[in-house]
């Protein structure tokens, strides 16, 4: 690590997370500017539109957690860079897809990009992100070396493999109404989904740039994983709690949408009967009222009381559901911080060392 | 080249080209078969969905380019396949990801995957086979070696990055209201999609997947570009001349997409002013009547009534427009044709430089 770049990325006496991330977030944006052709004409704009939602405010946690675990492992800078600006391509061009399947009408408090220039444009818009996110991952292999770069490759491919079933999973269970899932079985569509997508493959990549060993692969991908469980049910409780306050995002989506959370299942396992029912029933109708083009045409959608009452039910009960769920958040957040403790104990101390550590807390604690 | 392989490709007394795009689709749906995991539990029928599209009936040119590409050139079925299987994956997600974004009924004369099981499931199908498509090309490293691998990779990455500007450069021409394109840029364009897309890239995989040198690659390229123009100029002329009798498929698709084809273009070159004045009229109208939750809303649209006074427009004058169109697509293919008589002389008589050589003919006598 050059000095340079320990400036870049140091921390002032308590660790700032929201400092680190910036400039992890600033260094990424550079690299993917290197990434851009000079050379525009003929490609109707493609490559403005391209930076659009990567320019908008955003945690881009993804290429933090990249960078500091090749940094923590004694990987260089420039070594990583590349990899972290792949990721944040392939993460922004899949909301643009993700914003275009749910039809959804803000990303980071502006228009979605389909919403500013159609549906065509915006698709086409996140297949070339896809395209170039490529071209980082195949110059490794001049940075890194062969083994190295294949080894990246073959961990977005199975990223991107894990996060495809762990979505089926859920999509066939929302089909099937299947709605006695276990904790367990919540569990492990959440390390395929959240856990692969944005923990897991961040800090894998980040570890075989910096030439890590086997051993400390597999310590830090355990440790992503915990702390992207912790960071989902998190994000679930933040959902559902929040969104009585919180009028300016698609409040309590994930309810309209019948997203699997921990919240969900343990109240729908607690509540008297009667209400169960009723939960299923309302749970049984598809997203409404702002369906899009999928199928459901004439089949009946949920009500804004629906939804209401399914809130009111998750946060009843002294927020019983919400605490049980929160509890699971922390004792996942507990076990990785064990493991920095034991296994990732012999990383060197650096200010990359403290942001893992000081993240343990972050997806906790956070309110956003 | 196996004896079992020469017979799976080997043509009757004429060549028959329909026989042996069947045996390569054969083989490639195959090849494909090898990737699918033989444990499928927690998945949700990923995998399931993933070779529906492809097990439609189609005719698979892309493949069949590839394989026929590389046997040309003295290379091995076995080397070949991965590349071929990873194509054919590649094009089915983007015939995917193409229908729910056009809101698309039927493909292949069967629903559509989102008619069938829903926007989302459709979206993520598509996605988990472009994750796939990468595994073959990683195990290029261990059949092809690090160098031809690589090369492929970086061939399907351009690919993606060229249809993407292809893409944007046309629907840019579509907002802008720019319809007085040149041949030569709309030739530019269709380089850019169809020709890399369809054509060049198929053709350039299996020609290093076959270890063709410098020359011989950049000969296939640019035979298969020729060749790719010729195609979609052919497919134009047979969307427009063939609508009338043809009422199975979108009727008049192009005309009601506004789509750039050297027939409308010529058509607005050389009608009389009043025409043209009207047929610009009808173009900047929204697609509609069914358009999309694509930021179109409220803004008038194109009527039948219209539709059908275009393509009046471009059959008019005595089929004039067509004529014209048809007339560079055959001398295209007789480029083509010329460059296997020169630059490609020297590739040694087989079944897969008579495929090629039939294809020339195909692209422009093919009635679908």
């Amino acid at each position: 690590m050059t000095a340079a770049s320990t400036d870049q990325l140091s921390p002032g006496s308590q660790f700032d997370v929201a400092r680190y991330l910036a400039e992890a977030r600033r260094l990424t944006l550079d690299e993917i500017g290197r990434y851009l052709p000079a050379e525009r004409r003929h490609t109707g704009g493609l490559y403005d539109l391209m930076m659009d939602y990567p320019l908008r405010p955003a945690k881009a946690l993804r290429p933090a957690l990249c960078i500091a675990s090749s940094l923590a492992v004694g990987g260089h800078l420039d070594g990583v860079l590349p990899s972290a600006a792949a990721l944040e391509l392939f993460h922004n061009a899949f909301l643009l897809h993700d914003d275009v399947e749910d039809g959804s009408e803000k990303r980071r408090h502006e228009p979605t990009l389909h919403k500013l220039h159609g549906v065509p444009m915006a698709v086409n818009v996140g297949d070339g992100m896809l395209a170039l996110a490529l071209d980082p991952l195949l110059d490794n292999v001049g940075a890194l070396g062969l083994g190295a770069a294949l080894r990246i490759l073959r961990v977005f491919a199975r990223m991107a493999r894990e996060s495809a079933e762990g979505q089926m999973l859920e999509l066939h269970w929302i089909r099937a109404r299947k709605w006695d899932v276990r904790d367990a079985e919540y569990l492990r569509m959440v390390h395929k989904k959240t856990g692969w997508y944005s923990f897991i493959t961040p800090t894998l990549v980040g570890a075989i740039a910096g030439s890590a060993g086997g051993a400390l692969r597999e310590a830090l991908a355990r440790f992503a994983l915990l702390l992207g469980i912790a960071f989902q049910i998190q994000d679930d409780v933040l959902s559902i709690a929040g969104a009585e306050a919180d009028v300016g995002k698609d409040a309590l989506g994930d309810l309209w949408e019948g997203k699997y959370t921990l919240i969900l299942l343990h109240a729908l396992r607690t509540v008297p009967p009667a209400e169960r029912d009723e939960a299923l029933r309302i749970l049984a109708l598809e997203r409404g009222p702002r369906a899009a083009d999928d199928g459901a045409e004439g089949r009946p959608a949920k009500q804004e009381a629906d939804v209401q009452w399914l809130a009111a039910l998750v946060r009843g009960r002294d927020g019983q559901s919400l605490r049980y769920a929160l509890r699971i958040a922390v004792e996942h957040a507990r076990r990785a911080r064990h493991l920095l403790d034991t296994r990732l104990e012999s990383l060197p101390g650096s200010v990359h060392k403290q942001f893992l550590a000081a993240l343990v807390d972050y997806v906790i604690e956070r309110a956003n």
